[in-house]
């Protein structure tokens, strides 16, 4: 049923020089990114979506190799992000190991994987380089910004630094800072990275990757994006074989059975250093000066999210109407943690594709 | 101002033959204790206080190495467990590393330590192996007993094995099992440890212990044990340092650098594979079956506490009432999480004091 235009298309873009928070200029820099719709003749129909942690420019629909987006649901004729009307645009962040520059990235100074020697960036800086994508498509004025925990972040970033580049925004499960907690979580995971002997100081490309530590980053991970219902109703105390406990150290419950899949899961697909690199960017993210906003903003919290409570966005709404700003504010109902700005599909797109509605204006 | 009966008497407790959940028969057994008090002629005020995941059997006053109890400010004249009336006895629980037969203890059969030859223990081997302690100081019914976290579990375990043995029972920070988010944060630390290479299948001691892999675990532990408003309200976003962001993977965060002290201390004082077997019997505690209780209880949830939440234990006080058992419950405020039960000294001693009294009777 659905348009060829709307089938994804994948691209990557190259520029140079982009000033970083840290004060480095790096050079070059390449940024991956699909797009799922078509850009219209005023060029004001874009939105540009923005991933989380472990999420790629793969957003939308089925590729080539089989794999489903990480926001399908979300993207397509008729759904919240709809290709019939809007020209969407996810790229991956500067940082990823989806085809942007990252630590992994060979660095042609040396003609190596940069390692360690990759800047620590900020969300700023993944937005100030997705700027230069944007500008490079000839689109002035996003229709919307768009994303979910650092992908929220990298929608608020925008809002507040070009704020003329963006009407509207939308912020799913993010705040305007990372919280203590969530600092401590990142850091374990980086530590238990940074521990796995195959590590090697970040240079381990073309090796053995810290197959061990990104696995227990991810897991520890896996638990703060669930939430203590979720993981009751998914798992319970329910046991892994029908005999009862094993009195030994392998797995016995459902639970751990689960993490360590997703643990081995993911280290066939992401780089340890990425996870590093983003997980600093994230708790750097504090954006106490809000002012400059000009866009109409939807924020979205979800009731059993214990990494950005209810209680952290509401008082972040807060602040944002102290200052008169537009802002639409949901506390979805969920028992999914988290995740839930990618599960909840239902809820999410009525008040997404009514709010961009709204924005866009009638067709 | 302390009486001289109320310093702490530092003993250990050797027995034969310890029946264990698992089917083994195990030997021999030592369990090391302290107590505080004077056992009265009638053997009949005797608290047996039960320590959590870290602790041991020094709960009260400053010993002679000058190292603090871990519930010292709850034991002396006048306090929760007044040892002008009572006579406490703290046990380092089986399977620790403070002095009690654990992973670490020499097999005689060898001559080495156990390691993982060591059985897989359960919070009712524990208690049965203190249930040997007990008997063996001629008390035929303890007057409480007391427990926080796991700690908690075993006084549970206490009323639910002994109903006879057992006049009253307070249970803190703990229900009736763990929950899934709870063996999903114990197993992600297990295979912290599991995962550092001076782990050695257990078999490190005499060398390099996994210091790394255990720091690693309780970091993550300190995260669950803290809450997420006792940590803004502790560290928030403050920086280490006067000059921003290091823009390296260096601690830049007060927080960061809380959990790494934590870890590092805590490797000094305490055995990896204790720390696999402790956590391995919270998993597996599973009480269903509340029945036989006999004991008056006293059971305390924290507003803050999300490793043991409010409503798992209002739902577990529903089970006991629902059985007509004879239960008191107090959901106490505070912002401190789980470790609350260690801090909260005012209402803790106002609640337990009265309780007690109660229990015993007039002076």
């Amino acid at each position: 049923m659905y348009v060829l235009d709307a089938l994804p298309q994948t691209h990557s873009y190259s520029f140079e020089a982009l000033e970083l928070d840290c004060g480095r200029t790096f050079s070059p820099v390449t940024i991956a990114y699909e797009t799922y719709g078509r850009l219209n003749a005023a060029k004001d129909n874009a939105i540009l979506l923005l991933h989380a942690l472990s999420g790629s420019a793969h957003a939308g629909f089925v590729n080539d190799k089989g794999e489903h987006g990480w926001w399908e649901d979300f993207i397509g004729p008729g759904r919240a992000l709809d290709t019939d009307r809007y020209f969407v645009i996810c790229s991956n962040f500067l940082g990823g190991c989806g085809g942007s520059t990252g630590p992994g990235s060979v660095d042609p100074a040396t003609g190596r994987p940069y390692g360690l020697s990759f800047p620590v960036i900020t969300v700023g800086d993944m937005v100030r380089a997705q700027k230069h994508l944007v500008d490079s498509l000839g689109i002035r004025a996003l229709l919307a910004v768009v994303g979910g925990s650092i992908g929220g972040m990298q929608a608020l970033q925008w809002a507040v630094d070009y704020p003329d580049a963006v009407k509207s925004a939308v912020i799913l499960a993010a705040a305007n800072r990372l919280s203590a907690q969530g600092i401590a979580f990142n850091e374990v995971g980086r530590q238990a990275i940074m521990a796995d002997p195959f590590w090697q100081n970040g240079e381990y490309y073309g090796g053995t990757s810290p197959r061990t530590g990104l696995a227990l980053a991810r897991m520890i991970g896996h638990i703060t994006y669930l939430s203590e219902e979720s993981m009751h109703e998914k798992f319970g105390r329910a046991l892994k074989g029908a005999n009862g406990y094993h009195y030994r150290f392998s797995e016995d419950f459902e639970v751990e059975s689960y993490l360590h899949y997703k643990g081995s899961r993911f280290v066939e697909r992401f780089d340890a250093n990425s996870y590093l690199y983003i997980t600093k960017a994230m708790d750097y993210f504090d954006l106490p000066d809000l002012a400059s906003i000009k866009s109409k903003t939807l924020i979205m919290s979800f009731s059993s999210d214990w990494l950005f409570p209810p209680a952290q966005l509401k008082s972040f709404v807060r602040t944002l109407r102290r200052k008169h700003k537009d802002v639409t504010y949901c506390d979805v109902q969920s028992s999914r943690g988290h995740d839930a700005f990618l599960l909840e599909v239902a809820p999410l797109t009525e008040l997404i594709s009514g709010f961009l509605e709204n924005v866009a204006g009638p067709v």
